[in-house]
């Protein structure tokens, strides 16, 4: 049963500029490497991709090919640099692109996600991972994506300005690298527990509960 | 293959005043029921609970009666009324002291809520659910837990001062119902595959492959 | 002393599509217009505006002649509809972007949003108004702009999918009116004393002042 | 026109147990007396400050005093550590207890705060700052306090556990003080000018004004 986990590279700056995000990536590939779960990265300032809120936006819209690739997957990892003290734009598009999954169902209307597991890694050179994160759990956890303990790492340094992940040696810093061990090792149990014991609560079935108890209560 | 769930309500209010949260609550305990779920539900303004960041701030202080319970339930809901636009102060305090149970660890390194599962509930009359949601669900993948797709409910009404949940019949809330019912679900579902399949990582290993290339890395 | 202000519509959406930001802010116009204050309102999906994190970002990006038009108002209104119960993407952009203000500094070290005044507007059929109400504040604050009292406005509706501001008749919810009422008057007052007392802080003097006691301090 | 500042240390220890958020503000108080401003820090957690939403929450409820404290300063800093990523929960009850303020309006609407500036101050071993900022941003600007450009300075340090402001040296950080300065200077001005040429907005005239367009727009 071999398992996969794909990356989303969320840096605002097209190839061929230096992506911090996705050196970081990089230290997190070879730890799933480790487990023998396959991965792929994509770096979606590469592609064009427009804002909205449904899985396809037009001719010139390459987000299908994005939710392909996402489907075709174990695990998400969400991967952003800060900007703002926050998650980048690009990060956010994501977030409100995998709203169109929603469409999509099956007959217990169960979205393509579902099932699968998601994670978050984020760095900048100083305050905002912790905000970023947090956001990006919700959007995961909404959108189908089940998250392990200790689903999360980041890299950040002193208030200010300063050196980001590369040059800051962040791929030679303990806490980082610990909390990326244990997404890494916590995903893919969870991946595997979830392909062998997938959710089986019938959405339809639930919604007609919760409507009967919206109709009753007083 | 019995389950359990803790409920901890974080009004700021004391009984015997009436809690929304605590309405809201009676909604979910009876979803769990359905599912032969044992709950409680600990109202923590009864509880003299310190400020700190230790399980145990001294002799007046009740943590660590409620820390026993979360240790004695599979699943925890943190469900918290919104004030500010943000959890309540006491859903705070709760982040704030789960940070103890790093001190307690098993001979892989894990704490004692590894494996269990957590969710969250948020109600208010206005606006600021999803803030808390997302802050909650970072410090609960920190703190130990898993969380399930769909992982949360919540209740809100229009822009302003209005009816809270009780009054605003957020109880038949057809929305908040149905979040209501995939999150026991699924909370219950994966806290039964993480019982029997708990997660294999070795934290103290881990930290070791993350010394060797913390050091390593070029 | 004719004071102005901008409004910039983060609206996902491009003409002709209808945005309910755009209404929104079509109500605080009006507001304006009782205080003599000339309006002008940017919806920027219908512009090509690049991600990143400078002023100016090539050739096709049209984010300089934006930039040109904050800089030729008093005041600045950040007006961004809510997904993911957060700012919209294009608000993000925008947020990044502003950044590149601070390359651009007077002998005083100020830059040229220094002295002009900001505000928020949010509308959702659901929760996040607060949460992107903070994070825009925030960023305002740091990127030039003072912040009056009650310096924003807000719709949103009970939880769940539901109407938007048009639809739901957002100008006639009074909560929302007496905020944007508070607001609109506010910035105007804020910007006229600015105007007349702007900032004496000379930033190069105060970072030599911030240098002695970083050096000095034990 | 002697000005003055209350700081509020939102520490999670009593005394006299050190406190880096106590450090933080001395090097704060020092700027604010290069400008003859006088300053009271109050240490909340010396305090029995119940949790609540009104002004008064009974007999042992020592909140009206520093309410009162509030009122006699024109200018308010909220000095918070980060806990779990976040202003600490000494700081949301802070947000939640001022709420109160609005039951308390003069013959315009307008509540004691209405004219005062704030600022924040935030501390931490690493990331979380710009969250609690923002949070505390909108707090402030809804209960009744102006903001001025640059209204906050924060010291972290880099990803995970390590030394806080004071052993740090949080004093000596470059990036820190400047901010700091450009606060400090900002919000005496900006509270000078705004006891020059407090806000004139009659809050139930403009709340007439909104019920009138609420009424009337179609």
């Amino acid at each position: 049963m071999a398992l996969s986990a794909l990356f989303l590279n969320c840096t605002l700056k097209k190839s061929p500029e230096t992506s911090n995000t996705e050196a970081f990536i990089g230290v997190a590939r070879k730890m799933f490497a480790e487990l023998q779960v396959a991965t792929k990265s994509l770096r979606l300032a590469d592609y064009n991709i427009a804002m909205g809120n449904t899985s396809n936006e037009g001719d010139a819209d390459q987000w299908p090919e994005i939710l392909e690739q996402i489907k075709q997957h174990d695990m998400l990892v969400i991967a952003s640099p800060i900007w703002r003290g926050d998650r980048s734009s690009v990060a956010k598009v994501v977030a409100e692109r995998l709203d169109g999954i929603w469409e999509e169902t099956d007959d217990k209307g169960q979205y393509p996600t579902y099932n699968k597991v998601g994670g978050v890694m984020i760095d900048g050179n100083e305050d905002g991972a912790k905000k970023a994160i947090a956001s990006i759990l919700f959007d995961l956890s909404e959108q189908g994506f089940s998250i392990p303990v200790n689903a999360f790492s980041y890299y950040v340094g002193k208030a200010g300005p300063g050196p980001a992940y590369i040059e800051a040696g962040g791929n030679r810093h303990l806490f980082t690298n610990k909390m990326l061990y244990n997404m890494v090792y916590n995903m893919t149990h969870l991946a595997q527990i979830l392909q062998q014991n997938p959710y089986p609560a019938d959405l339809n079935e639930l919604t007609q509960k919760a409507k009967k108890i919206s109709d009753t209560s007083d």
